[in-house]
């Protein structure tokens, strides 16, 4: 299993596609060279493009003899400067990143100054609204705890079960900086962005923090706020049992 | 006067140049679009490629009506995302941004990790050596207060009175980044990567603290350390009376 760093900002996301550079790719070329076999990989989650992660995780099989402490620097050598494999583990046969996770969490973080920030433009959400954080802070209550999501899932996915469970969500603020954190067991497509873009709906105060409780019951997307722009949005960890 | 920042990574540097992308240059094409005539910029400091800012100086005269507030947003409308003007203030006729600044202070950011990181690569020197912060501490203490330091100035740059001022060195570590702030009242060509190349010998314990003395003393570049690289430079702020 690897542990992997990466900047979203020049990749068409996580998942290899036919256009454009994806992390899964660059990762599966640099194990080829040093496994000297093809490998497939097993992603924990598909990030969509411009989104970063800190520790997204992956697996994938090899008969090959290269120490697992020795891995990550030898892909990082490797891999494009956008990339990185923090840390390798070998694990039992039959893990698999994705299906073993039991949570993961996500932080999103806002720029909220009036002027715009150059050195964090690829990190960050520009938002030059006055947001009131308490009112964003009383809304998150109503989304904690288990339930359907339907209305916070991207119209385009067609899942089936959208019940998830949110285990907590903060939300600090440090000089223009707004971060924002949501830990579950598993989230829906584009739940966190749509997460945020409605938080941001009751911070300004377009919306109530009890309007939460009505979207959740709609379980439909027309009600909740905006997706916010996926630049923000970090995988920050996968969980483990 | 404008207060800009910028993210250095894909710029040429500040200074306008025949070849490649400058700060410089993209702040005079959004004035001339704005001002509707051409514009001299004034620039406090001339930052190399990959260096960045959160608070470049420059000064420009003009006749346009434009209230002064409203600067910052136009410009920003049509400058690239990786530079923003933060304030604009109107100045006495006669004020140079560059000839009336008493001081400067400078950051750098060493990622000190036996890993790198993707995400901070484009604004850190990735470092993965053990350092001794305290025997770098110790080190600040002989570059502090009114040197010649042409030990410490790149072989390039002929300039003639090589003495400057050094206020204060602080270093301070938090997880695996450290940071070097560095406040004088100038800087001579390349001085604080070559400062910071130094005191990452010292750290490192390729040399000692009290070696300091004898490089300002040899006013030699060939006794001080290497040069660090760019991408971990921040001009923070540019200090007028």
């Amino acid at each position: 299993m690897l542990e992997i760093e990466y900047d979203g900002t020049d990749f068409n996301g996580w998942q290899i596609q036919p256009k454009g550079r994806t992390v899964e790719k660059e990762i599966m070329k640099a194990i080829k060279k040093i496994a000297k076999h093809e490998v497939k990989i097993f992603g924990a989650g598909r990030t969509d493009a411009k989104v970063h992660a800190k520790a997204q995780t992956a697996n994938f099989k090899t008969e090959s003899k290269i120490p697992i402490d020795r891995l990550p620097k030898a892909m990082n050598g490797l891999l494009p400067k956008d990339v990185s494999i923090v840390r390798a583990f070998e694990m039992p046969k039959n893990f698999n990143a994705r299906y073993h996770a039991i949570g993961k969490t996500y932080s999103y973080h806002i720029y909220n100054s009036r002027i715009r920030s150059a050195l964090l433009s690829r990190h960050s959400y520009y938002y030059p609204v006055t947001l009131d954080i308490e009112l964003m802070r009383a809304a998150t209550q109503f989304l904690i705890g288990g339930h359907d999501f339907k209305s916070f899932m991207s119209a385009n996915s067609n899942i089936k079960n959208t019940v998830r469970i949110i285990n907590s969500i903060n939300i600090c603020k440090r000089d223009k900086s707004i971060y924002l954190t949501f830990e579950g067991n598993g989230f829906l497509y584009n739940m966190v962005r749509i997460m945020v873009g409605t938080l941001l709906e009751v911070g300004r105060k377009k919306t109530t923090p009890e309007y939460m409780k009505y979207i959740l019951e709609s379980k439909n997307r027309v009600y909740a706020g905006c997706t916010a722009p996926p630049q923000g949005l970090f995988l920050e960890k996968v969980i483990y049992p």
